[in-house]
């Protein structure tokens, strides 16, 4: 429920979004984890959109040191990393956390796991793919990288076997390793895993995430950097 | 205070180890932070050794789904990654998370921060170094990566400026951020920012990390495989 006005009495949760992204990245931008958490927990919440070229604030780095999104408020605090708050938000309000303590806990080591043991080795290969995918050594470097997705994914599909989500119900685990494998999807590696596949569908066919993404992208009224060809 | 003996009445938080790794490894294997977290917080604590190599036993992935070290008991808890059992220990037992709530947070965030901000751009460029140094590909992937590495550094040293922790008291965000940084021990980048040096030298210089350090490499009592040459 992305409400930019009228001002409440009290201040809505909020969280950072950029006014323009490439198209590749469009959907993946990092303030949809925090999007679809508030979504399926029923907030109603503000959207603060920043330039993705030029300067930002002077204080924004002050709340979000990688000057990256999203930062998020909520009344007196400030909190960076989309992690910490999906954290934050399972914890306040029910819904997105198992009742029980060690169900919860579960959700939480796959939420770590999302960010520490599958992202960093998807994160390598799409920084080939994007950004060197026209250098010779790319394409030699590619090799052993979509090697370790590929492991890191085969771990992902056989610790989840037959389960709907990761930690028994849906949770912030399940949001943030679907955002994660997503990042895949100029790619066939998922394709290889069809728990994977029907698993990232299940979650992408919850009406909350569809309510996210059409909100991420349809904050996107900005333009691109003079001279952008996308 | 590591006590593998003798069997007390209630089973001790009980942390997974390997028996071996080559030298590039000793005092990195991610246990390292959770026997810090351990030791800062004065609790006796139960390592429980697997071989590094060959057949690990038929249920550990079934607590460590990506089949790496460390796993976690606490009575009846299992749980994996290292930043969640970091979480959980500071959750649990009082000392390495601030009172205040807004502290408390931004410690979480730096915990996430750790992993999802620094740690993946420290990865690109180790996997280069220790795994294809010798190939003429990994020298012109090293440069990006290490423009990356930089530009992580200088946002951690920036935020962090003349405050002695990440979050007010010393945390597990310290914990997290110290190990991950240690990981450039082979390079020379962290000399590059010497707030960064100074607070790695505070973090290291605590008898805690001495202890779990000393912990760690004391429990390296196996034979590397057939064949190695370190």
């Amino acid at each position: 429920m992305q409400e930019d006005q009228p001002v409440p009495a009290q201040p809505l949760p909020t969280v950072t979004a950029f006014d323009w992204v490439p198209d590749f990245a469009r959907g993946l931008v990092r303030d949809i984890k925090v999007r679809w958490a508030m979504e399926e927990l029923g907030l109603r919440y503000g959207v603060e959109i920043l330039p993705a070229f030029g300067e930002r604030s002077a204080d924004y780095l002050a709340r979000q040191p990688f000057d990256q999104v999203p930062a998020f408020s909520d009344g007196p605090l400030d909190l960076f990393e989309s992690g910490a708050i999906l954290l934050y938000l399972a914890q306040k309000h029910p819904g997105l956390l198992p009742a029980d303590e060690g169900a919860a806990w579960k959700a939480r080591c796959w939420l770590f796991a999302a960010y520490a043991s599958v992202e960093p080795f998807i994160t390598r290969l799409i920084i080939y793919d994007l950004f060197h995918a026209d250098k010779a050594w790319a394409k030699e470097a590619r090799e052993p990288a979509v090697a370790l997705v590929r492991q890191k994914l085969k771990r992902v599909a056989d610790a989840l076997g037959d389960a709907e989500w990761l930690a028994g119900i849906f949770s912030v685990a399940d949001i943030a390793m679907v955002t994660t494998l997503e990042n895949l999807r100029g790619t066939a590696l998922v394709a290889e895993q069809p728990g994977l596949v029907r698993y990232m569908q299940r979650a992408k066919d919850r009406p909350a995430f569809q309510r996210a993404l059409d909100a991420q992208l349809a904050d996107f009224t900005g333009s691109p950097p003079e001279g952008w060809d996308n």
